[in-house]
């Protein structure tokens, strides 16, 4: 029997890939049982676009091949296809209750942006477009897994890049052959890095003009030699009954070690250009259409810890008291409030100059920069209702049918919810609020946007304020009968003292 | 020249009622200093309804008097309509610039939402239909001018109606005569009070059924003999150019003192049915309708300070720190997701049983929600930025052109900005943050939704779970390969001994 | 060689007690690889009390036998005592820097305080001053390790003990023999549980007085025949250098099932008396003494978490900007305000009526509840300092000596601190603020005093508030000319109406 | 009969100085209605000083002319000093309840400080010593009321002094006579202006060495020629019954106008030295004696807010309901811990170099910064309690007595309470949470430590981290076996090809 598209998928790992994990080199990184439940998670979402039932959800068919691709690589022309991209990322994060990042949409979304504005970059490379065009056409028919790479390791973070004592700090082309660019450095954080084909490297920050020997754009396949993907320590758990989620949803994190890596010209999109590398980082096409699946992916989350949540409550009959009521209500607040602001950014959604229908950003900054606090409060007030019961669980699942079987069954039973039901959901919200996976997702969601200081400033910074601006001018005419004044103050005595006689 | 509708207003206030502030009862309310800034707000805004510019925006036409009527007594049939109404209020709002909570369309819109559903109160009254559609008539065509007036006195809190030492503790019908009912006990908040042409007279909590006897829907003139309009304390302030909020803008807070007051039969809309009047509160197309202005209102007002609050951070340069900017940030993030909710609102508006056209009430509960926190949030993200400078402006604007004007236009100068537009800009920041009409409007915006931690509670308690529901059970089919238990839980051991021999 | 006092506590563990752990009841807890860390901790802190550097401030000499005992059997009659007691707590807690919650000095102050306020218990049963002489003698002679179990399983909220439908949800005495009474039911959260030599057992709420038949004080050996010590899944790692606090601190919590377990007479303190356990519940020699000790390991962890966020702001060059300095400041103001309070609670120390020196309860019980609330923010702020950080780490410490090492080096270094150390300080960090344990402590520090709602009610309700009201009145007086209006209002009009003709 | 001590005060002030209120100069500060309240309670407390009840605890007896001076002019040599200096502070601040936050006590510390550590001095000016000496026992020995006018106009807040265009924005020397120095520029926020002796003058900000020109320590006169005080609006009330605090407490804030105003040499005791104005600034002996003052009168404040809150609670029946309770308890907490500081303040204090006895600055901080969030968040909670409650109260007082009175007494009744004395809390309350005087004290409360993101940071940057680096040092050897490395980073590969060939 032919291998299924997910199976096909694994099989393509086992490429030469340099990934160091629990102080060794992996040969095989899809043998090694830290990546299995992750892997096979991977694996039956990527099925899915096989699947009749649903992959007119998930994809759109290439009328060439009759295949289907994944809608992340779907340009959107109409509003219509915005709809459709949104479905078929909520269907992934409803399967994986949003606990699973990065499956690849959201750099893929950047790229068929960039190619989709690809005219944009004429200015910084002649031959960007027809790059990015034939990468775009790979990635796509060959449901490429993709990830990004952005920012420097974090060794001193006072220093600009051209600042630092060791000029590897940052990660630079050192050479140029015939055949590509020999890149040293480091970059981070790569999720997903262990299984991802290919790497998006550009820098996070905008570079100073003097600072072009770091400006580059390149698409970086896993298995080049002298790339290392070291990997941080595995949250991944065996027993899916006690930790269904560590089981199944442990997106490695990896840093990735450019040990003098040959980068062939075909995925060297920019090179040398501080502006150039800083348009593709802001570039609207490719913002919106990434950013918009990150939060149909945040939504997802905060309604499966709403529903996590409010199970709770109600199995230990702690929904009754107002308090809890209370804190359950700001859940609900928060799912509805990010909802409103998904369906806002796509009934706003505009065409671009490229003719490309986009997304509302403002909404999706907002729903993002919310989401940096709302998921950390949703995880508090689940630790708040479930409070110590998290730590009165047994420690296997199984013990319930084991030789105590009967008292665990008084002992643990909630109220109307058996011990079955109620220890499996303990330790279902445990896996969210208390696990490694868990409290690695809490700092995901504070910072994969950046640095939330950062990302409100920037909220501020780059809104338009022509409304809040008219508002106040109308202010002024109404109530003080005449226009601000011009913006030059005038500065009274002194004015006349600096005056030459 | 005949009067104005706005001057017919004011004219209509002379009336005969008696309202009593600072220790009299005033002849003539319209004469009062600290009423004169307000009224002639609402002047104003009566007259955009003749204003040729401005007539369709706000209001809709009587085909058969050609006379103009506020779109808050708009029937919703088409989604359309919605956005008819939504620009009225916005109109008024932003005059306002939020500030004027009460201009009566809250309460017009929910006797237009009691009038469009009125056929859902036969149960409770036959005469119901009859007699609210004369009276939807009747203010429509009279521009009345409504407020509410719903709670009782905050004697003790931990009393029910019928629990109190004092009997005329909650409002009571005391007896009846072929004209009407006596009405005897005290109402409050009722905002606009003393300019208000009608109050609606209801139950704000639910009734137990043994409590008929303070169950009943009014709608009261405000001229009725032995009702008594108490005011608090007047926040108004007289100098324009001082406190330009405070000098137009203050909404006058009164309780209601019934002293067996005759309330005539064609007001008495129900009577002693704690189903009707719970049903007539709960009531969805009213409650659509009116709470979509609210948000509306609420939309302008947050704008409003995030206007001041970047205003003031440019003029002294406090623009350019980034924990300013992380905080206009936040500013900018508030305004937007109430802006989404609004939309969703809108945009997912449906058609009730009668036809009638309504905004989604999930999103509008949500924004109610977020308004309570964030009103006071923006007031202190507007201090913290303004800090001790409020506390560093003369104490009249008239003296950057006195004796010390030279002076002043060089220690009063702003980073770009004159001494004269950065003093104004001071004194309006403080009339929002701190003056009494500044702290009023931070207490009602916590408050006017009904206490937060029940409103909060009730979004909890009143959500459609169903979806959280389905997701907790694909979950358990999707991870435990079953179905989750039927509610029963087994007891263990204890379930043998319960058996009988 | 003979044993070391700690070797003999690990030995004195064999004794039949009956564990359940990873669904099989263990032989030898002290030979299975989860406990080892924590065991091996525990005994080195015992060998203290022997070690003559030390033993003077772990413990005090029994003269008649010339060995030390704990201080947490200390009973104080001068401050100095009490001074004592706290050098005792903060050693073994800076020794497992405040990580390890239960060494038993919580569970033996009670004891202590208890047998120093025994005849207070007289009248509730008359030989309670001599058994718990007799216990608390043991226990001290005998260095037993104790702990608490005093929480009814979390079936369901709503009811109160008398209320379940299966009469087992709650610890009762289902029968009485010569040798003692029958127990039945469950108690949580036993920390320690499967370590410990005995469990004090008493209910934690009031009970109302027809529920006689949970009131009962008992103080349960760990090996009595039907008792089952029920673990949660283990928190322990076994790799030091990349989990340095979970390789040596996890303390296990376990709920107790007693299945028809027979206590003995001398270990049946209080039956019956739901006022006497009550009095025993809220006894304040035993609380003061108690709390004293909590607050004093807090103030221990708070440092040290304020401690491992600095070292990591400084590692990475962050200590230099504003925002981080801001949250480092906050960190350092807990811990200043936590030892405010201790310092506060020991000079204000006064004598009980039985001649016991007691630290004063209401800054212990105000460091208690700030502690609620301080230890998850200080886990948010090492969180929002390290962010991406702790993601960037390699999966083992080891590999930084391994094939990679030269890039390693240069990569993971900080700022003016090795790769060796910034790692380590990372995985340091994140065993803090992102393992299990460190998730279990986020929980422990929320909830170890009770629902952070009814502590923060309970500082309200139990405070003396004469101060408060002395204050109030003489505001009035001072203000107003006149003394408080009596208690009783006068009713105005009503008052009138209610007299009979 | 003579005048007593308080009405010398008043007459004092008439002294030709140049106040600037609602756009005239007052020729006569004490006749203007808005200033008498507030006069009319300092002359009162002044008059403490001779009330032989009170003055052993308000002052000490200077031997030579048996006349008692302020506690603020005591230098303390013995902790017993530090007792009285704080009994004096509370009884003033419990008179006021901590409403008048510049009585003069915090300024007169200053001076005392300064004088106590004068030879600290001698490097920047060997004639500081004299000088200050001779101010300190004229200040002293004439209830001289003093304040400090420190801050420059907020005008760019980008701009060090140095920078701005107009070289008057920042107050300095342009001349000099033999009588002394001609002072040109502005300086705010001079609480107390209008009615202070003289201003204590120096920059607050450390200026940069090449800013000497704007380096001085000045002591003026408010009488000075060319010195113009610039009040803000009042916030003064007329009706004590209406509005307690604001018809007595409005501390006056003016900006202080230095129109080339000659002072003379001996009030100017330093000028030129940015390292001494430095010194100046942070001098701990000054520091400690003042800002002890700051936080014996914070928590008499605090003390107040939870008096009346509770007040406010238990007159509607709300202290039954837990969410209140546990408000009410937050507000317990903040002042229990605000005195566990100042407690470990004083128990703590040592004696420095110059054989003064200085509280210790630590918790002293720590209080302060505590307040600025604890403040905001008491007024907060009284909202939350109080809710609606406040806009129900009649608009005078006196209406309870008048034509009404029946139906006012019914319904302003509260539990237990009489209308009367119900209404006069509620407008208590409103007076500190709703009145300009109590929003002028919420942002009082925030900044009047400077700007709290600094002085956060600043509890950081200036914290003794030698415990906190002693506890990271010590783990690190009892986990990982051996000492830091030392602070030089290894560099990896990169070292290497730095070696020169």
């Amino acid at each position: 029997m032919p291998l299924t598209r997910g199976e096909r998928f694994i099989e393509s790992l086992r490429d030469g890939r340099s990934v160091w994990f629990e102080g060794k080199r992996l040969d095989d990184v899809t043998a090694h049982p830290a990546f299995q439940g992750t892997l096979d998670t991977i694996r039956k979402l990527f099925d899915t676009l096989d699947d009749k039932q649903l992959q007119e959800r998930i994809g759109f068919k290439n009328e060439a091949t009759g295949v289907y691709a994944h809608n992340a690589f779907l340009v959107p022309y109409e509003r219509e296809d915005l709809i459709r991209r949104r479905a078929a990322f909520a269907h992934w994060a409803d399967e994986t209750n949003g606990v699973m990042s990065r499956l690849s949409e959201f750099a893929r979304s950047l790229v068929t942006g960039w190619y989709a504005a690809r005219h944009e970059f004429t200015p910084y490379d002649p031959h960007f477009a027809d790059k990015i065009t034939r990468y775009y056409e790979h990635a796509r028919d060959n449901d490429s897994f993709l990830t990004t790479a952005l920012l420097d390791p974090q060794i001193d973070r006072t220093k600009s890049p051209g600042e630092h004592r060791n000029p590897d700090s940052v990660l630079r082309i050192v050479g140029e052959t015939e055949e590509g660019v020999i890149v040293r450095g480091a970059k981070m954080i790569a999720t997903a890095g262990p299984y991802a084909h290919d790497f998006l490297v550009y820098p996070y920050y905008r570079l100073k003009e003097t600072e072009s020997e770091y400006a580059h754009f390149l698409i970086v396949p896993a298995n080049l030699p002298g790339l290392h993907i070291v990997c941080r320590d595995s949250f991944a758990k065996f027993s899916g009954d006690d930790y269904p989620l560590s089981s199944k949803y442990d997106e490695m994190d990896a840093v990735l070690f450019f040990d003098d890596v040959l980068v062939p010209w075909e995925r060297v999109f920019l090179k040398g250009s501080t502006e150039g590398v800083w348009k593709l980082r802001m570039n609207e096409t490719a913002g919106a259409l990434a950013f918009h699946q990150t939060v149909v992916r945040l939504l997802s989350k905060l309604e499966f810890v709403t529903g996590v949540s409010v199970a709770v409550a109600q199995s230990i009959g702690a929904d009754g008291f107002q308090h809890v009521q209370e804190k359950l209500g700001e859940l609900i607040i928060q799912t509805e409030s990010i909802k409103g602001l998904l369906l806002a950014s796509e009934l706003q959604s505009s065409r671009s100059e490229a003719g490309i229908e986009l997304p509302d950003l403002v909404p999706i900054e907002t729903a993002r920069n919310l989401g940096t606090r709302y998921y950390p409060r949703a995880l508090e007030i689940l630790q708040l209702i479930g409070a110590g019961g998290f730590m009165q669980v047994p420690s296997r699942l199984e013990e319930l049918s084991g030789p105590l079987k009967d008292l665990m069954h008084t002992y643990y039973a909630g109220k109307q919810v058996g011990a079955d039901d109620k220890v499996r959901l303990f330790k279902l919200a445990w896996d969210l609020a208390g696990s490694q996976l868990g409290s690695r997702h809490e700092l995901y969601e504070r910072f994969y946007a950046g640095d939330p200081v950062r990302t409100y400033a920037n909220q501020y910074v780059n809104a338009d304020k022509s409304d809040l601006e008219r508002r106040m001018r109308q202010f002024r005419q109404a109530h003080y009968g005449k226009e601000a004044e011009s913006g030059e103050p005038t500065i009274g005595r002194q004015q006349l003292s600096f005056t030459p006689q």
